[in-house]
């Protein structure tokens, strides 16, 4: 290997990334109880994006929870291990010029801010997918709260764990009151200027 | 929410963002001992490919060990969890329809095994940076090395750790003998019909 290369010279930068793509890159994270309508919501806003050219990634239960994250339980100490790791994957992501959806319960207020610490303030966009527990209950797609009810699933949030609502979301969608195409949009309307490469 | 709309009908697939890039996606994994060039030749593919217009991404000690996995330290059992927690990551990049880059030294043929199983076979390459241990000792870019040689830093690989050298690489790199261009270009051959949507 010739001495006088320098291997540091060759990187391609985020900003390179960012501006072959032509957009900003960052998180939009999506929290709300299990059943709020999160991953729909963050699915159709991801295929809007998608349309429109910008690069984009989503993470949520299904390739974490079976992937990176399948040694970890739903305790309080596990759940904190789970968002410290998805928001440093999408970190990763926003690195790479891409716009990154994530969409997971996150019910305690400490880890949310540690995403933020992680992606830097700037790339954190949180959208509060502001469900009833009730109606949620009522929802059970997925059949946990039943068996949560049944003592089945501890550490259920809503039921047996807390929900910490936060409190200055950037977006907040009230599922039972506002239509999922008007929720899409809100979401759409928010990060449009963001997308922008003054950003970066 | 309406109860009609089905969220799974809305998802952007593998294949989706494949078809967008119009490029298949793969992990090219470069293994090999510190200082062996890894990281060096790793960044030079990713220029050529990002510059030919290839979604590229690449993980390395420097964005990985600083971020997802700096609860780890260099013991046989963090290192394995290492490379599964760096695997895992990949698959999502591959997912996202991105070609990404891994350089890691990965010293246990059952780690790289692992990641073969996790991102499937068809979507990995193993390029083996295969310099000498003399040659990295004398290179001794970072100080591991001496360090090690002092007894400051304990499971140094080639030094108080082992490496199992892979026995079928898919590119086999000699820096003592190839030039860094050549090493370069030996990749790019190899990789380039991977390229194509064929692949998927």
């Amino acid at each position: 290997m010739k001495s006088h290369i320098t291997p540091h010279n060759y990187n391609i930068t985020r900003s390179d990334r960012r501006h072959r793509n032509k957009h900003n890159s960052f998180l939009i994270w999506f929290t709300g109880l299990s059943g709020s309508g999160k991953s729909t919501i963050a699915n159709l806003v991801e295929k809007e994006l998608f349309k429109n050219g910008i690069n984009t990634y989503i993470l949520d239960g299904d390739n974490v929870r079976n992937g990176i994250n399948k040694d970890l339980t739903f305790s309080p100490e596990d759940r904190t291990e789970n968002i410290r790791r998805i928001a440093e994957v999408a970190n990763l992501f926003i690195d790479s010029g891409t716009v990154v959806l994530a969409a997971f319960v996150s019910p305690y207020k400490k880890d949310r801010e540690n995403i933020k610490n992680i992606v830097k303030d700037v790339n954190f966009v949180e959208v509060f997918v502001n469900t009833s527990i009730e109606e949620c209950e009522k929802r059970d797609i997925k059949g946990l709260y039943k068996k949560a009810r049944a003592g089945e699933i501890s550490n259920m949030t809503g039921i047996s764990a807390p929900y910490e609502a936060p409190e200055n979301p950037d977006v907040e969608i009230q599922t039972e009151k506002e239509s999922i195409e008007d929720s899409v949009q809100k979401v759409l309307h928010y990060i449009t200027p963001k997308l922008q490469l003054k950003y970066e």
